[in-house]
């Protein structure tokens, strides 16, 4: 299998600025994201604070960052990393299907935050009824009621593949958006407040409880504890020194993962940080 | 005395950041520095890893930050700041005259850093026959024979002024300029190896030794542990933690001074954390 110097995981600014300085630094890498970029820079109103670039929209500075890939030659997997093991000396990352298996010698987390947190039953239940990827698991539900959890910006379009092999499907839209589902499909706009194990699984709102054996709950970011086994979290956030060296060597994170301010130009001078980490890792030589 | 909120001490793409950050913020903050902003960014050649900004020359990449600037409305104070004093709850900012003093809440540094350290004896013989400063010292040294180490980028304006009321005036270039003197100057196309006191000053080379009464050694960069009394260094760098704070309450630092990588939008994204640091710190209100 292809071995990568580096696999960055994220195309926010963080994940786009450490691999336009990998590039620089002739590192072979893989950078997983959406061609899209990022549903927050999508979204952003007017920024005010990245420096050289002033009262910038958020779809603007999104091009310019595109832009700036395309310059360099620099092209994004459309890969939603589920987890990353440590082999020992290089890294296997699992993407979306049992398939999808890449390798590298070191890995650069910048998968942004999961703001607001996880909801009560979400990590106790993960693997035993609640799920966290359609693709991955949609197999396992095949003919089974289900509930999805819409918190990410293509949420509609994954409910909608699982509507095509499972029972009944109940969707939470919680991405803001409205995007379009099929008939069958019943939507329920009120707020999940947490997930229960019974004979069966249920999502609580204030409003009422809703059963199904499986409940998807579909976020942009996945909590950093679980992508990658036994590295240290504080909360939603990886701890790093500030070389964005995490407890695991080899393993690097950047932007609103580590932490406070949740700010694109503070992204940005992460992902160079941890970037020229991971290259001096490599050429060190010492894994 | 007018009280700032916020002193930002240099003209990088860490001071600039700390400043627009600030300023979306609302507080009042007066930035030290050159309205040419960077020597060091006017100088540099294609930046590649700024992201958004692909490929931008140096001087372009200036263009955009004082545009940056402008569109915000912040100007910047001509003032080589030459001493930072904790007054318990505020902090005093001495210029390059005695008259040329400020107030401010809070204080981030942003110098960047003397790149391949001091001299020998510069540390040990400043104010000893060891100035930093023409404008503070020329006084000082009217009629006397000088030495002047120009390391900075007006260097030989700076000695051009001393050789207004100095004696003999012996000029180092070190900055790599060849800008115009006046005749009476000598100049010396040598590199100081180090500085040493007898009955006189010597400024020696690998060629010979250079005797006068006072070595005035000019950089762009004060080292940090000399501009403020007490604060922690590591080298040639400020101690911070990931918040940008510095042991003493109430100051910051970010960019080049608190370590490498030497990278601009590394120093970019440390200006806006030690801004955000700083805005907290005066709106908790415990100074």
């Amino acid at each position: 299998m292809e071995r990568y110097d580096v696999a960055v995981i994220g195309t926010g600014p963080a994940g786009i600025s450490a691999a336009i300085t990998l590039n620089n630094r002739n590192k072979k890498t893989i950078l997983f994201g959406r061609k899209h970029l990022s549903e927050k820079i999508e979204r952003g109103h007017t920024i005010r604070n990245y420096p050289g670039l002033p009262d910038i929209s958020g779809p603007n500075l999104m091009k310019a960052f595109r832009n700036h890939l395309d310059v360099m030659g620099i092209g994004i997997t459309e890969e939603r990393v589920q987890m990353v093991y440590d082999m020992g000396g290089y890294f296997s990352i699992l993407g979306e299907s049992a398939d999808s298996m890449y390798e590298a010698s070191s890995v650069i987390i910048a998968t942004g935050v999961v703001t607001g947190g996880t909801l009560p039953g979400e990590e106790e239940f993960l693997g035993k009824g609640v799920s966290s990827c359609a693709t991955c698991d949609a197999a396992l539900f095949k003919g089974k009621d289900v509930i999805v959890l819409g918190y990410s910006s293509d949420a509609a379009s994954e409910c909608a593949f699982l509507a095509e092999t499972s029972g009944n499907v109940t969707y939470f839209p919680l991405n803001g958006r409205d995007d379009p589902l099929p008939d069958s499909v019943k939507i329920v706009k009120e707020k999940p407040s947490g997930i229960a194990k019974g004979d069966r699984m249920s999502v609580e709102t204030g409003e009422g409880a809703y059963e199904a054996d499986g409940v998807f709950v579909l976020r942009d970011a996945v909590p950093p504890g679980r992508l990658v086994p036994g590295l240290e979290t504080e909360g939603a956030h990886i701890r790093t020194d500030r070389s964005m060296c995490t407890n695991i060597k080899g393993i690097f994170a950047c932007g609103d993962i580590t932490g406070t301010p949740y700010q694109y130009i503070k992204g940005a001078g992460e992902g160079n940080v941890a970037a020229l980490s991971a290259a001096a890792y490599l050429d060190s030589n010492h894994y």
